[in-house]
């Protein structure tokens, strides 16, 4: 998308075709910065320090990593080094050890002459698929919006809420649960969006306020306690979010909070959607709240917030008082029951175990 | 209640019988401050600062305020003045309206030699009927949390969520929400509390959290976001807010967020509770969504946060995008049909019109 009228992924290779770029995703909302990945190492500090997030980002930053090592050195011992090493960054990280295996699989049959070329092509693939998966659902979703919009008979604005961040600082491009919104836009529809600042780690606030903001997208952050209300008094019209992980009858594993705003959507007739990359289902899972273990993170998460100072420098502050402690669930879980539908790269579905193997028959036999 | 093993009340009459002590609310939970109210302008001070907040302390201050006033000069035109600077500094406050016109109605008809014992002897009694009255509220929650208890047939720590700040530090003592935690505390039973930080002004994380804390009273603090999750998973036992406003049939104007968290309840079968002292019902109203207006406030609230920094000062950060604007609702509304029971000082009722006219027979005719 664009940053001030110019267009930017949040990953691309440098003019030189060796070395690869990414916006600095720890400096934001308040600085804008560019870091040049130069290594194998870089990408891995990349990944660890967090400068990139967000599952397809982190699995294209490794991609790359794997072509900058194979450019250094391309036998057989620095490939199973720079995919132990990349690894090992964030081990949870489902589409980082796909990413990986995916290069692995590509370049151990080549000859090591022909590793490098093989890399850089494959890598940027996989960042171009991604892109091509998160605008499809974009497509799909601006569907829903064209619909939401001509069901409430309305000309002024059409009102979406979100949380989190899914937007394409967490991807290579489009994001998906903001996908259909930058379509929407982009198209000259009068969107505006609701953005949940989304505590602990605020990445409403920061990520998801600044992207649309430098995309030129109209939306006003609201405390995660708001929406709510909002919906109460005609305010939402839809509601869009990302998911973590999907189960097979749809229950959703999103960030922390997606589930008090599913209730209320639910109980204001309002339609909740989640944007689902077809990687992020589970089919061996059914049972949502009781199957997915719930990550719990640091307290400091809670206790301690970062952001600019009077002096324009990032800094932290604790809002509670010592000694109370705090507890922090990175994740919460969403039953289908709550869930509108589903908007995959292949098409929108119910959330339900048919709705999901109509358009995935492939995965959901037995 | 007590700080650290010593008994406190939100404000008192020092030793001399003439000055009378706050504690400082502003600096909290970093700094504990008692400031001193030496007259009717310190009176006003502290109310219109904040550094007293919560309608019943509002009131008591604004009482001692008029005492204060009667003790410089006695005089008709000093009481209409007096009435009138402190009315003025929170203009849309019920009980401090309310506590103004009790002194004026009792002082107006004495002599002015007579107005000062008078106006410090209603004052004290103000104070004291906020306390009989939020003791009484403990007692009777105390019986939900005994029911709630039993009826998990739980021998280890009973789990009570609560929102905001409806704590000793909003009354005099006790408080309305926090009080049967506090009965319940003092008997022994092992009780624990997720505090929720309640975004924009965190007087979850910091006043509840700190009262809480400095009377021994174990508790957990979480993001607002967090509620659904732990009752998905059995983690609360029940639930009890205050409230700023009720309507004749139950609905709840309390603290943006308090609507999400009766949801969750709701879905879940946890039992909500709201602590509701008699003077903040409003006989007038029956919908609470579409009669109550909810005041908004300034977006700083949203995209400043206020802690204590790496040196120990009280220092703000930005939270969001330079440019994006945000927005604050100070309250929502609950349905009745969320409220499991209402609990008042005269007891515990069903949130619906016939259960508060049973209690309340004198104000529910016609």
């Amino acid at each position: 998308m664009k940053i001030d009228g110019k267009p930017f992924r949040s990953i691309w290779l440098d003019a030189d075709g060796r070395n690869v770029s990414v916006i600095d995703q720890t400096v934001l909302p308040h600085r804008f910065a560019i870091a040049a990945i130069r290594s194998r190492d870089d990408a891995a500090r990349a990944i660890k320090s967090m400068l990139v997030r967000g599952a397809p980002l982190i699995g294209a930053t490794a991609a790359y990593g794997i072509a900058l090592a194979m450019r250094d050195d391309a036998s057989d011992r620095a490939l199973a080094e720079a995919y132990d090493l990349l690894l090992a960054t964030r081990p949870t990280a489902v589409n980082l050890r796909w990413a990986l295996d995916d290069m692995k699989n590509v370049l151990a049959p080549l000859a090591p002459s022909a590793r490098v070329e093989a890399a850089y092509r494959r890598a940027g693939a996989i960042c171009d698929d991604d892109v091509a998966l998160n605008s499809a659902i974009g497509d799909h979703g601006l569907g829903l919006i064209r619909a939401a919009r001509s069901k409430a008979g309305k000309r002024e604005r059409i009102n979406v809420l979100t949380h989190c961040n899914a937007g394409w600082l967490a991807t290579v491009d489009w994001g998906t649960a903001l996908a259909p919104i930058y379509k929407a836009h982009d198209l000259g529809m009068p969107i505006h969006v609701w953005v949940d600042e989304t505590r602990p780690r605020n990445q409403g606030a920061s990520l998801t306020a600044w992207e649309l903001g430098r995309h030129g997208v109209p939306h006003t952050v609201i405390v995660d306690n708001a929406g709510g209300h909002l919906m109460q008094h005609g305010e939402v019209d839809l509601c869009i979010v990302g998911t973590d992980r999907t189960t097979r009858r749809g229950d959703v594993c999103n960030k922390i909070g997606t589930y008090l705003k599913a209730l209320a959507a639910h109980d204001n007739g309002v339609p909740f959607y989640v944007a689902l990359p077809s990687p992020t289902i589970d089919w061996t899972m059914e049972d949502g709240v009781r199957e997915i273990p719930i990550e719990e993170r640091d307290q400091a998460e809670v206790t301690v917030l970062a952001g600019k100072d009077a002096q324009g420098a990032i800094a932290k502050v604790q809002v509670t008082p010592d000694g109370s402690r705090a507890a922090n669930f990175g994740f919460d879980v969403t039953p289908a029951r709550l869930v509108s539908a589903l908007i995959t790269e292949r098409g929108v579905c119910p959330a339900t175990r048919e709705g999901m193997a109509g358009l995935f028959p492939e995965f959901s036999r037995g």
